[in-house]
């Protein structure tokens, strides 16, 4: 992993450095291609509605259209369908749901409007919200009738949350929405899905309304490629129709090294994230060429409680946030100090870990704890989390230190000051110990650690739509005629971080009513 | 000024709210325009390179150019020449500097990166701060060729940076430098100024080259309507050929109602800015549909030292930062309680202050303070601020509490509070009351106050350049041909936010380049 800001080998890499960049590559590519016309493309074949991603977003509007009796093309660029909505943890956090009322959990609009706002620091569009809010248990009830299975208990409390309000499917996974839905909209009449074939540009009318999009099929994403949208040049050239529309569901790109890391230079371009291979911008950059509007570009979310020593989100996410960072703590290893709140924001604890990486760049910062840290729920999981190698147990503190590099005494010393701290109320660090009732790390093994690393998890940036999921024009501040999003792709309705289970929201909710609208 | 998240009446006057905006304008200008070809383009006139924008970069970019012997044609949309850069303080941080050296103080390029890299959160793009650093001092020397003069005494030193190395105008303002900098342009031969015509859109070859723009002759601003660059149809359109290329030196966007509402809704559409009313996006979102790159586009600074009770910059902001902030304080006027640290970060105290004014829309904070904290270089300017009705002068603090309705007994015991603190040496909201050696709001009358409002300051996204300031294109990850910008239109130099007085430096230095390298 690279941490220092684009380096220069980076630099090189991705181009930045001008002159240099430009031999390096020869000028190949240098000719953009235009917006094809109309007029001057024969498709292939028509549609009424065109959805280019197979992620939450994109199987509700797919299946919300189908249901309207229109003629819908699905297109999905990877060889799997579900994009990171399949990998997801299946939670949807549903104001005023009916399993509150069950089970007596009062909420509101209101409520989960305050909350989103808080998390995104006040610079959520609110009528996004509002939308989400008044349409959430509607999108739910929506994918009970496309087939997805929900859990029928007590809705979960999610962080940021100021009441339990997450539904979470059987399976507890996303996989338990995307693949019913998959079923479904491939059962309804005229609603089709072809898997490896990417979409590359829209295709405008005289009137600048999009009426279709040209793809490559039989398209083979190669994740090997610095940036894949502008370097694969596989499969065979399609142009596709779309009578009504196109909406465009395509996810963020916090799998795109090339951007994500002109948004965030600290992000290695190897660096691993949560997301899967094909989370990357193109779709969205495409957008921007026919007048959609940039929003919140550059702020992505981090996971700070992420490892580098497993692909993807992995287990070390609940390692940490529900054992290690709780009673334990974390340490720089150069030095055997902490360095900062375990149980901050996730931005603040990103940047703390940022701060070691970019001093030194393996000098990855271990959370460290006892047994007595891990909740309840997670002790079936440890032999997992061990086995894999993500974790790692030591029967004494020397090993521990030993294995990762520590010095041994400055980390006795921060673990006895730490539990100072926690018999006493009052952390170094703002941690809210005095909740801990003395709980700190104890004093015998054995020791379990978990090396950290902030994965990119959600880019909030995109362009925006206003309450119908139409893209506005930034020349017209109208929608563009025919283009609709939903999902990731868009910006603003998270402000500059995003709540916990309401990405499942927002992509449900925003897919269904571009279906609607379409 | 409304702080509300985008309210009802505000979206609809913006148009965000999907049918009930459409309905409201009636589709009007639904059809967008797409981008001229060379073809189609009659130019009326051309040059080598056209400039677009007077502020400092314009006018550097023009200067180098034409030096160079290229024909040169300027655009500035308004009746004014020099935009932000002729209001602005006058303050060049320029690193490693002969005034430096005079004065014994140690600079280097390394320790100005590391300035601006911990106020930008460290996602600025490190490659263009190194090109800033090695490249400032020759755009401040080439400033002088043009006839700037500047102060020839020990740098000032400004917050954030590590060490003086700022030179100043002589007379204190941007003016110094864009005057002579305008005479210099229209000396030289080829070289021409025109005013109040606007950039439109870019004229593309078949090649995806840059040859030419668009642009309307004669137009007249219009800073009552909500989207001067949607709305303001005024000019006579014109086409001009640029051989060797198009410079973007449009500035930021503070002064956009629409777009900068877009990225952070707690601005008001009619909230006042720093910037002068011309700094819109139109040309940069103009840019965008041509393949450049959105970066970091949502970080505005905003200034919480501002005032409600004048228009742009104004006195407020030497006032509070040099004044009523130091061993004074700022109170919420609803229940007398002071609310942040007051020496705090931009961010840190915008955000209180949105707060506030977010639970209610004319609650201005007020910031107040006794004749001891004000620093000895301001108080030949206290009478300007009285004068002005910016500040306010009581006798008593009675009078004062009754002035802005602030309950009294519980501002008389925030005084307390926090003097006990300051006396103490430790504060409530970390404020680094030790320095202050127990000075606090004094006992007696007259008592100073000035009402705060964050005030949009400087737009930290832009688009991509390399550091050859050639625009980079999102598809080939190269530069698009002939299309160049330096200053407050690019992002990424500052990361999250920029330090003060790096902006000139940005701008002349980028200016320069892209001026050495048409």
């Amino acid at each position: 992993m690279k941490t220092e800001n684009i380096s220069r080998r980076e630099a090189l890499r991705m181009g930045a450095l001008g002159a240099a960049g430009l031999a390096m590559f020869g000028g190949i590519n240098a000719m953009a291609s235009e917006t094809p016309k109309a007029k001057d493309v024969k498709f292939d074949e028509e549609y009424d509605v065109i959805v280019i991603g197979t992620g939450f977003a994109g199987l509700a509007a797919a299946a919300k259209a189908a249901q309207r009796g229109l003629s819908v093309l699905i297109l999905e660029k990877m060889g799997r369908i579900g994009g990171n909505s399949v990998i997801n943890g299946g939670g949807m956090a549903v104001p005023n749901n009916h399993l509150q009322k069950k089970h007596g959990i009062k909420d509101s609009n209101e409520l989960f409007i305050k909350d989103c706002l808080k998390a995104g620091l006040g610079i959520n569009h609110v009528e996004l919200l509002e939308t989400i809010a008044n349409r959430a248990f509607d999108a739910f009830n929506f994918s009970v009738e496309c087939g997805a299975k929900w859990q029928d208990v007590k809705p979960a409390w999610f962080g940021g949350h100021s009441v339990a309000r997450t539904i979470v499917t059987e399976n507890m996974s996303g996989s338990g929405v995307i693949k019913p839905m998959t079923k479904f909209v491939q059962e309804l009449p005229g609603c089709k899905i072809v898997r490896r074939t990417k979409f590359d540009q829209f295709v405008l009318d005289d009137n600048g309304r999009v009426v279709g999009i040209t793809a490559r099929f039989g398209y083979r994403f190669d994740d090997k490629l610095l940036s894949d949208d502008k370097e694969n040049k596989t499969g065979k050239p399609v142009a596709y129709g779309a009578k009504k529309g196109v909406i465009l569901a395509t996810g963020g790109f916090a799998a795109d090294k090339y951007y994500r890391k002109l948004q965030d230079p600290r992000l290695g371009v190897d660096q691993d994230a949560t997301n899967h291979k094909g989370a990357t911008a193109g779709a969205l950059l495409e957008a921007f060429k026919i007048g959609a509007m940039p929003i919140h570009i550059g702020w992505i979310q981090q996971g700070p409680w992420a490892s580098p020593d497993e692909r993807g989100f992995g287990i070390a996410p609940l390692m940490t946030q529900q054992g290690l960072f709780k009673y334990g703590m974390a340490v720089d290893v150069r030095n055997g100090k902490r360095f900062m709140n375990e149980l901050a924001d996730r931005k603040t604890r990103a940047d703390a870990e940022y701060v070691i990486l970019h001093e030194k760049a393996d000098a990855y910062p271990v959370a460290i704890g006892t047994y007595n840290t891990f909740s309840e729920q997670l002790i079936p999981l440890l032999d997992k989390a061990l086995q894999s190698n993500v974790m790692k147990k030591y029967e004494t503190i020397e090993e521990l230190a030993k294995a990762y590099g520590i010095p041994l005494k400055p980390l006795k010393e921060s673990i006895k000051k730490y539990n100072a701290g926690v018999k006493k109320g009052v952390d170094e660090f703002g941690k809210p110990v005095k909740a801990f009732n003395g709980q700190g790390v104890e004093d015998k093994g054995p020791y379990y650690a978990v090396r950290l690393m902030p994965k990119p998890h959600h880019t909030m940036g995109g362009l925006k739509i206003n309450t119908k999921a139409q893209v506005i024009s930034s020349e017209t501040h109208e929608p563009i005629p025919g283009l609709y999003a939903a999902g990731e792709v868009t910006g603003g309705t998270h402000g500059a971080s995003r709540l916990g289970t309401v990405a499942v929201t927002d992509c449900l909710t925003f897919g269904m009513i571009a279906g609607e609208n379409i």
